[in-house]
């Protein structure tokens, strides 16, 4: 590692530096047209954003690139940084690099044509508009795995893309067993003489007192609002300019009061990571969350595992009752249960905690078939609504509330959904070492003490942003691989208390 | 202009498009960083945006824009938008290209080292640290000014910036009889025995009231919310991102009336300019207003000839009283002679609409002196204070309100200061023609009907963008050179009879 490699090095990073600028800058673009952007403005807007995408992928893609890719892969002992460094960017070269142009342009077309038809598709609830463009998307995936080429089952490479290292072969064994756990569990507790009351969430309450306490929540959970804030969007999301601007959105709905808190939670577990992720990893590619999986661990950590647990509550309900008269008379028990009431629904985004992976399995096992060829595009709403009726026992009733629900597939998204239910995965394998690591974190909780568990969180995830990936930081952390057992222990624990199971 | 030349020019926009993409984005940025930025995302947003315009400055200058430049400034008959469009570039390309890179490179730093030490030094009210500042910066525009050239005066260079065509021959006239005008009338003033009284407006106005009338006023008068829309920072300031996205800013103090509401109305007119400019114009980088003085003519119009007029205030008092109790018992002549008290002040932004010209005169005086260098660094504060004694009739009891007050001087934007004032100039002379083209205008606005005077300004103004030159604009206008009567005439006017003179 000599001269030349040091100098090498810092061209490298001034040069991924300028593709994080445009990162950065298409961030607030997107960020802006999400969140205070007029009408009229919006076509402009998505012609310079094109254009910065555009500059950003020239960069990404550029012999300049090749040459910095092919010069420290050549090195030997290159340190864990610059090692990731390299293959990140080699990936993302590939990625692009290995489908002609041709092809791939007639693909962006398509999708940007399959996304308006799919909203048309949802709006009159016809599967029928959106099958053709779903099945030239598919087909487009099936041709790209052939450019990229895949080990076992082509989905893969697929999932590779989110959540890399992830294969069909381990997903099968861990979403298996949890599919397997949940469906018990749910019959146990359809069965339970607990129903817990949900009433009192669905009083007023202003969307400045809402907003008041989602800031007061978030600021304690360590979510930094000199670097970030809260603003109101359709879809709640998180975004980051860099480690020291990550701002969250949320929605308000005045006559329910958990959808707001606990999308606020949520977001802020995305951007307390993104906000943890260390400096030093500026210009080299590197510095944010590891992967979808990973960055819904530390999410669902926040809003589910913390966040509806009832040590969390021990320590926020007597401010919530103070600040809400709504909540007059209902008990901390009441209102803990309320919070984790079990309703199979239809709809993804509106599912518990409990149910929600099983809506995710559904879609990875329907995806892991359609890529292989197995589903074909008439067949593809049976087969959805049968599993909704096996897994869930209920049946959507027209394409809009199945099939459809969910943008994903019409910009060819596939491999995408299985990260959100590693995120539980991962949440709950992270829990064990956390509790063994820290042995008061109940009571730590219990007091609204949450900065060990933050500086936890920190020292074991968030600082290594892309540095691992993702099952080496599993190892890392907990030092076993990925397994469903400590997901289920959690569920079965949690829910057994307050069903009477 | 054959086939070729379509190939050209169709090349040329697509060119110039990126760079308004980029200056499009950098504006976005910029008006992020004024009205959300957390604090601590402010260091990088600052890199991204360096960035950008780095890039940006890269276009204006290359050799492809040379080229660009050369084939068509070689062509004849080109039309109006065509000719402008490489005079422009032209413009933007030989002002940086004709100063030696590392000169223009020292420049920069030492610009941003100034504006530093320019907070400094009046957070500390002391010239002195400041000055070894301003002398350097003096200097470089010295020595650009031998690489630009110069006809006549070298200040001529500096104001043909800002308002190109205008020339100190021709200021010096109009700039001459307007404070002459001036100076005679507020003598007058001083002496009469009317005294306005403002103590109405120094009631408690929330912020959400004041807010909502703003929005009332400013949709009145034609600013278009779904292409735009009011946000708060530190100083009002308008930004255009592109025709259909122009948004405005203010501040509100709750116990203060006016401060709000007249510089909403002024953004407005700035916005409304930007808003009107026509599509067709994207692409040619002068889909923008000509130059600061007419666009400053739009604003004070509005602010001041249309929005401190009686007729004016007979529509919008009385929705004012219903909506503000704090106004119950004052008339609608005690309002108006309120918006209009004449009160020489110390402090350029804080002045009336009388004496605004006053304080413009002056730095116009100064700044031809010193970029002459017949003004010493050590002798500025005392000039400063001579004049303000002459002029206005105050002296600054230290720099801070005196010499250091404004930032202008501390990035070198010497010939800035004149367009304020020609923005007034510009909006009498255009009030007249405008008075003669719709003779029932005070009837219009006295019902609160703005959209025959919108259109006149789309049509006579707006709608040309920066094609034509200030001054072409003045005469293909009014059919006259600018001159300083018609907003002599005015003044004289509307303050003898507020005045009782």
């Amino acid at each position: 590692m000599g001269e030349n490699f040091e100098m090498r090095l810092k061209e490298f990073k001034e040069y991924m530096t300028r593709i994080e600028y445009l990162n950065s800058a298409t961030s607030v673009l997107s960020w802006d047209m999400m969140v205070s952007i007029p009408k009229k403005g919006k076509a402009y807007r998505s012609d310079v954003l094109g254009y910065l995408s555009s500059e950003s992928y020239k960069l990404q893609t550029s012999d300049t690139m090749k040459e910095f890719i092919d010069y420290f892969i050549s090195q030997e002992n290159l340190d864990d940084v610059t090692e990731s460094m390299v293959r990140n960017a080699k990936k993302s070269y590939d990625q692009t690099k290995k489908i002609p142009e041709d092809r791939y342009r007639e693909y962006v077309v398509l999708a940007s044509n399959s996304f308006s038809a799919w909203e048309e598709a949802r709006a009159k609830s016809d599967y029928s508009i959106f099958k053709p463009y779903l099945e030239k998307i598919v087909k487009f995936n099936q041709e790209f795995l052939e450019y990229w080429g895949y080990e076992g089952n082509k989905y893969n490479t697929l999932l590779d893309l989110y959540e890399p290292g992830i294969t069909v072969e381990k997903l099968d064994k861990v979403f298996g067993e949890l599919r397997e756990a949940i469906v018990n569990l749910l019959e146990k507790i359809q069965k339970s003489s607990v129903k817990p009351n949900t009433d009192f969430f669905y009083k007023h309450f202003t969307k400045e007192e809402q907003e008041e306490f989602g800031v007061f929540v978030a600021s304690k959970l360590g979510y930094d609002f000199e670097a970030g804030r809260i603003d109101v969007s359709a879809h709640p999301f998180t975004t980051t300019f860099d480690n020291k601007d990550v701002r969250i959105t949320t929605r308000y709905d005045e006559n329910e009061f958990r959808g707001a808190l606990f999308s606020t939670i949520h977001e802020s577990g995305h951007a307390i990571y993104e906000q943890n992720i260390p400096d030093e990893l500026k210009g080299t590619g590197l510095a944010t969350g590891v992967s979808m999986g990973v960055h819904e661990s530390q999410s669902r950590y926040y809003e589910n595992i913390l966040g509806r647990s009832k040590e969390f509550w021990k320590y926020f309900y007597p401010e919530a009752q103070k600040r809400f008269k709504q909540f007059e008379g209902v008990s901390l028990e009441e209102f803990y249960k309320a919070i984790n009431v079990v309703e199979p629904s239809l709809i993804r985004t509106e599912s518990d905690e409990l149910t929600y992976s099983l809506h995710i399995i559904i879609r990875y096992e329907i995806e892991k078939e359609l890529i292989n060829g197995r589903i074909s595009m008439d067949e593809l709403p049976k087969v959805w609504n049968a599993k909704y009726k096996e897994y869930l026992g209920v049946e959507p009733k027209n394409d809009a509330e199945g099939v459809l629900q969910d943008m994903h597939w019409s910009d060819g998204s596939f491999g995408y959904f299985p990260s959100y239910a590693l995120g539980n995965l991962y949440g709950a394998q992270f829990l064990s070492k956390l509790l063994k690591d820290i042995p008061d974190y109940y009571s730590l909780v219990e007091r609204g003490e949450f900065d060990k568990i933050h500086e936890w969180l920190k020292e074991n995830i968030h600082k290594h942003g892309s540095v691992y990936k993702p099952a080496d930081i599993i190892k890392m952390v907990t030092g076993e691989e990925l397994n469903a057992k400590y997901f289920i222990e959690y569920l079965n624990n949690k829910y057994s208390k307050i069903y009477n199971l």
